[in-house]
């Protein structure tokens, strides 16, 4: 369920979003990136949590996957009606993950 | 609504769990440990996405800001209860942000 990656470092980008009161469109659309990102090179998992605020990061191998990726067609497109539509402001951090702990029941 | 946080580079502790069936209690520890940390030397920002997956990301100073919120007595006890009631699993991750960007409508 969250997403599994190997021992650091590698990468993060932490999108997290105001969400607009106008969703139409949004969930396919969501889905639809979550499968398209796991289709890049580089990518290594992501969690998503809904809600307002909207928290998404995905984690990738480097910093020059995570440019690809923000630059692919269908991405650009999905940015574009993001601004236009669902969201009424965001930011986007991109980081290097240097440690992480686990905890499993 | 969202974190303001300065200019990169700063550091994110990005928290992602699995939430447990049993919430008692929940909701009035991650208020108490929200306000506890934004006491913080070195404290930048959080925001926190409700649901399952739960996603909280804190923006920090430095590393050693986040050792000693790490550390504090009360921010223990919650990462006791933490393990024992609410989640089944999580994941923490200590990244250094290198880049933001933001979009405001």
């Amino acid at each position: 369920m969250l997403a599994k990656t190997p021992k650091p470092p590698y990468y993060a980008v932490i999108f997290s979003a105001a969400q607009s009161a106008n969703l139409d469109g949004y969930d396919d659309m969501v889905a639809k990136m979550v499968e398209l990102a796991s289709q890049q090179n580089g990518f290594l998992g992501v969690d998503s949590a809904q809600g307002n605020p909207e928290i998404t990061v995905s984690y990738w191998k480097s910093e020059e996957d995570i440019l690809n990726w923000r630059s692919s067609i269908e991405h650009q497109e999905a940015q574009k009606q993001g601004k236009e539509s669902w969201y009424d402001a965001f930011e986007i951090r991109i980081a290097k993950v240097a440690r992480a702990y686990s905890f499993q029941k």
